[in-house]
């Protein structure tokens, strides 16, 4: 188990790859060494490493193996699927932000705040989980720990960025040509997205529900341990750059007070309360750009008379979302010598 | 009783004001005459009626209760307090869009696909529902007659035209600044909106809510006659130019399924289904803008097996929202002959 492992980033010249590089810098994430991969398009390209750049290597699976201790991977499923088969029988220990094994039962799905211990039983894969899901489950996790949770219902107002590159293009694109009368270009979302939004994240189930809303149902039931907690969501793309925001109501087991339940929030760690509205203090996703913690305000009591809270949670959707848990993912890995 | 009502629109000038000159004519309103009234600041402009212009007047309790039979306000709660004091004990009907009166219990507030009986006992003073709670109550409403309502959860989707003017001007001018980089001005709304959500819509009350959160509570128990319905909202302002969108969850009484609830969504006068996920088929506010309808899509059953369901609901909040349904109103009064 080395003191100082490898790591290889692939996906490295994606949005979250990008920012994975960055965090591993700025956090002096202990590697021996860092590589980047990309496919055979990127390769070759400088990218940044702090101060310094490192050439881009094209994605291969010597290339990768002999390379690294951990890989963090971001290039989406289908390049997941062939890194699962890649490192099978080695010692590399993947952290997969796509979601191509989220929900297998032998992959460990991790938000280090909320289920740390899940990690020290992977075999050699740990999924990280959807930038929706993350954020909420970091507040979901002390309510369940504090009241237990009956029943959740999430409408999210998710960032462009969660598509990515092109995602944050069409948005610009899009913006721009409507204010100069240009013609816009349509071919990320599945609808116009500037000045407007839309309730479809990934294709439509059976039942009427999107993958993306699914993948938020799914994941936290996995990551709680709550394989049958009554969870909805309604995922909604919005105009806006970065950071994901989600209103919540949550129904709670045990009897519950407002003050009770911002108390159990403010001290979890990852959180930051911004909560108080009569200073007009709650958080945007203008906020939380760029910043590490969830932010959590509006918490207020249903007026239904149930045992139910509302609050709002905003996160950067590419730090904490993607970036930042799945590096957190492997210090914990490090820390404590589960590698 | 006239046959061919004369109609004042006070606030003519503004956003909701211009909307309901063009709906008087192009609906082809039954009026004697249309004059329109502002402030000083815009008296003796010429304001477009169908291809012919009309002076905008100064509003004085003398020229409007002189030259109107109905009078159309959308110029702010401190206006309507004047109006109500000038047109008591003259035969003047006032349909108020502002939120002045709306809760006052000797004014009917009134949506006419939803209870339009409750306007034949108005005192000369109807009131016009906010926006948000309009094209909620429309959907409400059949789901409360055939399943009965347990309780209801809001989360919003607001356009900045529900700001007025200024409103849309704010958001213009922001995403401009933002793409050329120059000064941001931010006057209307409480932080950022271009690119940005802001869960803050009017003041905050102790409990946490916002102003126009609990209109959407108080207003739709007032029109469903529900007064201990369990509704809470959470409302959220998106760089959105027109039109709101709603994602609402209903727990029923009665044991109900999609197709129940569909069917019956399908049959509600001012409804138009846009639920095919299938095809992709689901409104978003680009689709609404300038319709008279209310579109719902997204119906599906609520995860947690305690009969609720979930659906999106989106409509032109100047139109339905506000100058449509006060039309509407005034249209009422001449059909059933209730001036």
């Amino acid at each position: 188990m080395p003191k100082k492992p490898r790591v290889a980033v692939v996906g490295a010249t994606g949005l979250v790859g990008r920012e994975i590089l960055k965090l591993l810098h700025d956090r002096d994430f202990p590697a021996a060494q860092v590589v980047p991969f990309a496919s055979a398009r990127s390769a070759g390209e400088d990218i940044l490493f702090g101060n310094r750049t490192l050439k881009v290597e094209e994605l291969t699976r010597e290339g990768l193996v002999n390379q690294c201790d951990i890989a963090l991977c971001s290039a989406g499923r289908n390049v997941s699927y062939d890194i699962r088969k890649w490192v099978e029988g080695t010692d590399v220990v993947v952290v997969d932000n796509s979601s191509a094994f989220r929900m297998a039962p032998d992959v460990p799905l991790v938000v280090p705040e909320v289920n740390p211990e899940d990690a020290r039983y992977h075999k050699g894969y740990i999924a990280n989980p959807n930038c929706s899901t993350i954020q909420l489950v970091v507040a979901l996790h002390p309510l369940q720990r504090h009241f237990g949770l009956k029943r959740v219902v999430v409408s999210t107002y998710q960032s462009v960025s969660g598509a990515g590159n092109r995602g944050v293009e069409e948005l610009s694109q899009q913006s721009i040509a409507l204010f100069n009368g240009s013609t816009l270009k349509n071919e990320i979302f599945p609808k116009r997205i500037a000045f407007n939004v839309i309730p479809h994240i990934g294709p439509f189930d059976e039942a009427g529900y999107t993958e993306e809303e699914m993948k938020v149902t799914h994941e936290t039931r996995k990551i709680l341990a709550l394989p049958k907690l009554g969870i909805s969501c309604t995922a909604v793309r919005v105009p806006v750059f970065a950071s994901h925001s989600e209103a919540v109501t949550v129904d709670l087991d045990k009897p519950a007070d407002v003050p009770g339940v911002r108390a159990v929030l403010a001290e979890q760690p990852g959180i930051l309360l911004m909560d108080n509205p009569a200073e007009g203090v709650y958080p945007t996703p203008a906020d939380a750009v760029g910043r590490p913690e969830i932010f959590v305000g509006r918490i207020r009591s249903d007026l239904s008379g149930t045992n139910a809270f509302h609050f709002w949670v905003v996160a950067d959707n590419l730090w904490k979302g993607a970036a930042l848990n799945a590096v957190q993912i492997a210090e914990l890995l490090v820390d404590k010598d589960w590698l």
